[in-house]
């Protein structure tokens, strides 16, 4: 299969996939909660499939975009889980129409224009910032959360399904007892949120949603979703945080070596920042790097070799450092395997991905704009 | 115009554009140079119209796949400004079967490739390292650039045409007198060389490309071709080097306006970095910036605001930190201006345009892969 990859190629290990697939899907029925798995990590109706055949039937987005493609493709209940943009209102409506929608919305302003355009019905969340200070509203902020839900009582479009929350600061972190505190004081301030309004919404549900925490816990209590996504792939920076082991990372880059320079033991690859995208983690020396080498074999690859890092890129270059005798193993028109920081800006970047027994799957980004 | 605008949209500034192009090809026909732009930037037949109107007939890309995309498009005479990767010859000999194909090489590796699996005439450029250490071969390396230089001499089909550098360390700078002194190094080494050859190949020819010296410099003497790219469109980094005004940016990003956060006055943008791409400037304060808040314009837009920035970006999310003034300014479902800090990765995320008046224009990145 390699010797048939003549340009710069994202790599999946299907096997790999699907066994972390399998691992949240059992995990989730474990603790009796509906994963709901974020689809913007790979954004393929292929890897979709992988999903539905280990039971899934609810999915998450970041696009209206994205709910329109797997609702394209057979995807009947899909949440959006980004403060729903109210200029397309044309495309939440078509939606709306055809699937179980779940929007989500932080402000009072958002609930209006729903409540006087929808011309369908949709399930309504209220996102809560539990800590991570990037958007929801604070659960202390009773006032405003109050006028919403009146909003919400009233409408008959809306229907106030539940709260939820995304913790993204346990991606900043790497020690498990700091992700589970965040993961548990969270899950304690969606449930007094829900409390305040349990008594005239009976069903409200919790939410909650980020790979390092579904990783790391085995017990999950006080929700009734998890919507974790780039655990499909996992990537350096989950291994970093310590979601996952090098063994389960299932995207790979495969760059040809177009040049070398002995006389700083250096490698230039073709995979620049628009095929890497230009995400970093911080090396042992303090120094950034974007990419560690793996040894590509017909069935798979490597853990990442020690002494040789993608440690710059430009828009199409790559520059690795390497030991001399790692150096030296490498030839001109070699491939090399490299894992990404953040898988899902990779395959954003990539456009499409090649299974190791060279099926080429689809994602949104590479499709017809 | 900006009324139909529902989702995260790259503008583009046809005018602003046409007067950048046009500025680059009055430069080089004053100083009797070829105009070879590199088509990198923007990846789109309909702005390489734009060129050809000015009188472009030569032209840079940075990937074969890039050069087969333009060769479509009816341009005949195309470099290809990255080490060649051998790993695809036969995407080499299909270029080389119907352009006039320029490669680069830095390398007798790859020369000795060429040498064997060319079934068709090409034009060999060799990479001559100036000073910027990503890749090239060093003006000393006298050993190395014979060895190559007999090689091409014995080759049928290798055409030895030229000598070439990118100075990407102008990019690093923010002093026109440290750009023109770079550029003028460059300059100087690649004279150094194509005299040691030019007995045997009168006709070799210096080429040299980065946007900072080719637009900082009026008078650019001791080279052929210049292959600027970036200053099609320009961008907040140029803008910050010195290379422009901001007047001059023709791609502007349109954001909606999806939460706001009074507390610590931030509005969220639907707009992440899968829109942006993660490259950023340092501000005023140390902080980094990934844009810069401009009035959007039925005609164009605005200087950049001072007091509101774009401070953070995560997959789908933009946060835009603001004056409590400005702050006040914006309300839900509002379209924002955004200018980009790298033009040719925030075109590449969104793999399209949208012209002022409602043209929408392609890029390579968005075509079906």
């Amino acid at each position: 299969m390699l010797n048939h990859i003549t340009q710069t190629t994202l790599l999946l290990d299907e096997e790999k996939c699907r066994r972390n697939i399998a691992m949240m899907a059992e995990k989730a029925a474990r603790n009796n909660i509906r994963l709901r798995p974020h689809f913007k990590t790979h954004q393929s109706a292929q890897v979709g499939e992988w999903f539905r055949e280990a039971g899934t039937e609810a999915i998450t987005v970041s696009s209206l975009k994205m709910a329109r493609y797997f609702a394209m493709h057979g995807w009947k209940d899909i949440m959006v889980a980004i403060p729903v943009n109210i200029r397309d209102m044309a495309l939440v409506n078509e939606l709306a129409e055809k699937i179980k929608l779940h929007l989500v919305a932080v402000n009072i302003e958002t609930v209006q224009a729903l409540a006087k355009h929808l011309q369908h019905p949709v399930n309504l969340w209220l996102k809560i910032d539990t800590g991570y200070r990037r958007t929801g509203i604070l659960p202390h902020s009773h006032e405003e959360l109050d006028a919403i839900v009146a909003l919400l009582e009233e409408s008959e479009r809306l229907q106030f399904t539940g709260v939820l929350a995304h913790d993204g600061h346990t991606y900043k972190q790497t020690d498990a007892e700091a992700i589970r505190t965040i993961h548990h004081t969270t899950v304690f301030l969606l449930n007094l949120v829900r409390d305040r309004y349990k008594a005239r919404f009976p069903e409200l549900q919790v939410s909650i949603g980020d790979t390092p925490s579904c990783s790391i816990l085995q017990t999950i209590t006080g929700v009734d979703e998890i919507r974790p996504g780039n655990f499909v792939f996992y990537d350096l920076t989950q291994q970093h945080i310590g979601s996952c082991s090098f063994e389960q990372i299932a995207v790979c880059m495969a760059c040809p070596v177009i040049a070398k320079h002995p006389e700083r033991n250096e490698i230039i690859v073709h995979g620049g920042s628009v095929h890497f995208s230009k995400d970093s983690l911080v090396g042992a020396d303090g120094s950034l790097i974007f990419g560690r080498v793996v040894e590509l074999t017909e069935n798979s690859w490597s853990e990442p070799l020690e002494g040789i890092e993608l440690v710059s890129l430009s828009q199409e270059h790559g520059t690795i450092r390497a030991s001399k005798e790692l150096f030296d193993k490498y030839k001109i028109g070699d491939l090399m395997g490299i894992l990404p920081i953040h898988s899902c800006l990779t395959a954003d970047a990539m456009g499409n991905y090649t299974t190791l027994d060279g099926k080429r799957l689809e994602h949104l980004s590479g499709i017809a704009k």
